[in-house]
């Protein structure tokens, strides 16, 4: 609840400074619109856990680095429910950020809220400017192309899909991106944490899966059975239902066996495991016929 | 021609590195057909040249510099292109991102080299971390909210617009950025650079305003008649075209006379003159009646 509040408040102040004059007021509020109320804010979540189990000394780069973070993972919401993509009508609960103001403005708000997270990271430097340099080069590396969540969304367009990369890159990304910039963040070594970011966001992957066959548009607050809509590969497809919840635990027993050892080595364990409880799918009242 | 070889060639290498293994086969043929062939490259010549004005002592960042503005223009290009932009199914002569690949791989393309962007300025601080950092916040600030080229276009969505914020984010923002980040790509200060920027890009905007009435879509290489077609406030309509082009000729004297004192004074002087003749329109066979 604590860090909910302070990545909130966080990235509040950085949609702010976006949002000061002159900005056009249109594109200004649907910038708000695209963060606020956010969702369950996983990825900054996991960077602060990391960055504060890594000891936290500078909490102003932590903070930074949550944001951009979470403003990267919205803006790829926001391109990835225009009408070509997803063509998604809600989102969180309410109409998407194309629906509520139009289409050209959420090209912008994603290309803004993209420009945004390299903004507050350069603004970092402030405080360390070797801290706010490699979380520049880690965020621009899971973003982009050739490894980033773009690479990731770019291999829908190919006949041939390397599910590896595929999936490295579309939904483990950012999760790398989590657990290296929470590190980093504290004055740690990025490296010795990419497996546990990698571990967790194939977690979630499956976990995504599990709900798109699982759950209806109410409970996921956004279109249903869209990966077999969009013919999109998933860990249902491959395992069946009860197979991918195996799947899940064991690859969530290895998240938690890679944590690398540090201070708070033991409320990470704990964290990763309640994030396993919450991916875990345990709804038959509301799973779809 | 030097230069445009050397901006060529520094663009070619970042674009090769993003299109690296596992890069998605299609979406890394795009970000090389939105940046090749080039245009007239005139924002990093502008860059290059004034880092060469300023002594151009570390020529690695002023590369990096350089095609780092280059590519977020091309990604401005690919997005303004889109249907619900400017719809335009050419640019530069050939079938836009979205006409000669998809909807999807366009603005997967616009993000990617947005991110490319700030990527290739994250990693000229093994040069020199300090220009790096100063760079990539002068491309942030011209390039997001709110007073950058996604303020500009967020404009065009107002119903009342601010035509001064208006320009200086749409037309200028990139202008500003080229002097300035040439400036302190050589180890100069931004500050005094800001001035030239800000005339040659509206120096640029009364051009464009003029090509747009006077030329049709052969020698623009793109839909004439768009200024008109979507509403846009135009110099032309302002001041008619003889005053657009007394306003051109003004603005450039302007410029030349704003160039802060450094050892390419009289280099930057000409190569202004020389823009303000390529930007004037002197071609009355292809007026349109």
């Amino acid at each position: 609840m604590e860090l909910k509040t302070r990545i909130n408040s966080a990235i509040a102040q950085n949609i702010a400074d976006a949002r000061a004059e002159p900005a056009p007021a249109q594109l200004a509020a649907a910038l708000d619109y695209a963060c606020f109320p956010g969702g369950a804010r996983v990825r900054p979540t996991i960077l602060m856990s990391v960055a504060l189990a890594c000891g936290d000394d500078a909490p102003r780069v932590t903070d930074a680095a949550a944001s951009a973070l979470e403003i990267i993972h919205c803006a790829s919401l926001v391109h990835d429910d225009l009408p070509c993509f997803d063509d998604a009508d809600f989102r969180r609960g309410k109409p998407s950020v194309h629906r509520a103001f139009s289409e050209p403005l959420a090209v912008l708000t994603g290309d803004s809220l993209i420009i945004l997270a390299f903004e507050i990271l350069t603004r970092a430097a402030g405080q360390d400017p070797k801290r706010a340099l490699d979380l520049l080069g880690i965020l621009a590396k899971r973003t982009g192309m050739p490894n980033g969540i773009c690479a990731g969304q770019g291999w829908e367009s190919e006949d041939t899909i390397d599910l590896g990369a595929y999936h490295r890159s579309k939904t483990g990304a950012l999760f790398i991106a989590a657990t290296q910039m929470g590190a980093v963040a504290a004055g740690h070594e990025a490296e010795p944490w990419y497996e546990l970011g990698a571990r967790i966001g194939e977690a979630y992957q499956v976990a995504d899966d599990l709900r798109d066959v699982l759950y209806d548009e109410k409970v996921l607050g956004k279109p249903a059975g869209q990966d077999d809509l969009l013919g999109r590969p998933s860990a249902v497809d491959q395992f069946g239902v009860q197979g991918a919840i195996q799947r899940l635990n064991d690859i969530l027993s290895g998240a938690i066996a890679s944590i690398p050892s540090c201070p708070g080595e033991a409320m990470l364990a704990k964290l990763v495991r309640k994030q396993a409880e919450a991916l875990t799918p345990v709804a038959p009242a509301v799973a779809k016929a």
